[in-house]
């Protein structure tokens, strides 16, 4: 059966949500609303209104949908290389305005709206799930005391570029990225990050 | 002479900007219109359209207005005591929604305005500086390496607490903020924070 039960229910959802982000990327979140979406996806606005409701709703189902998918954790061998990797690619999405323009979107949804917040949470959680994993194994390669916390490790590293994104303005570039990464190494083999 | 030149001036911008942030803590930055600022300030409208024009521009004035006020820098003599002092401050308006929504108010607005982004920009230097003093000290009483970066060491105690306040959406406590303290400490005695 190559047409199986929900298949065009979840190509619909499919096409809804890759509009979605497009959408974000071209109008931002308060540019963007549930006609356009609809358009740009080629489905009736109805059937967008009827499944979703608002802008809000797009964008924390488009969050989850992305929440789960295979991210492509580093594997260099040592845990610097692989927190690096981390946080060079935090600093790549946000010097890129193409890839900057949806999280910039998801913060300020989720400063509006509690089902945007939601699903931002639970992007976030997973996210450092995935890449804890990193610390996981740099625990098991005696890199790193074994109670080190594997999340908290990731929190030091993407910590102080989203505080220079969104908080104080202050530029990111790869040495931005190469500091943060070592800083938090360092806290990590000192004991400090501790579970 | 009471009556200083200015001094009408001075007022209206003085209640206008008051207003700005007490529409700010009621309707957060979406719901707030110039109308219901002026209304609030007894200020005619097109006295604020014509001085300031757009929300933005208001948010921004007060935001520059705020930024050299005097900020009462911890002193309790070590520099423990006062980096904690100093994230003890960021949990303290970020558990205490009266006084959360104006940065959250400015994080939105920043992400639509170029002006509102500068005078964040603008603010969080101006706060950065005056809390680096605290670090400065501490160099000159022989706490931490004399090449510290006393603006690092601000931005390493402060980053974890926006970082989980602003994208991951997790809990912050007198834990958080003492855990946040004591490890930008630790990465500072150990050198890690040089300039």
């Amino acid at each position: 059966m190559s047409n199986r039960p929900g298949g065009r229910s979840a190509r619909v959802r499919a096409d809804v949500l890759d509009a979605t982000y497009a959408e974000l990327v071209q109008r931002g979140y308060l540019g963007m609303t549930v006609e356009n979406v609809a358009d740009r996806a080629g489905v009736h606005k109805t059937t967008v209104y009827r499944r979703w409701g608002t802008v809000d709703v797009l964008i924390a189902d488009a969050l989850d949908s992305s929440r789960d998918v295979e991210w492509p954790v580093p594997d260099t061998g040592t845990l610097e290389g692989d927190l690096i990797a981390i946080a060079t690619e935090v600093v790549d999405v946000f010097t890129d305005p193409g890839r900057s323009a949806v999280p910039e979107a998801v913060v300020t949804a989720a400063l509006q709206s509690s089902r945007a917040r939601r699903a931002k949470k639970d992007f976030y959680a997973a996210r450092h799930a995935q890449a804890a994993v990193v610390v996981t194994r740099a625990i098991q390669r005696g890199e790193v005391p074994a109670d080190t916390d594997p999340v908290e490790v990731v929190r030091q590293t993407c910590a102080p570029l989203y505080y220079r994104i969104f908080i104080t303005d202050e530029p990111i570039d790869r040495a931005t990225a190469e500091h943060a990464a070592r800083t938090a190494l360092a806290a990590a083999r000192a004991g400090l990050l501790a579970t």
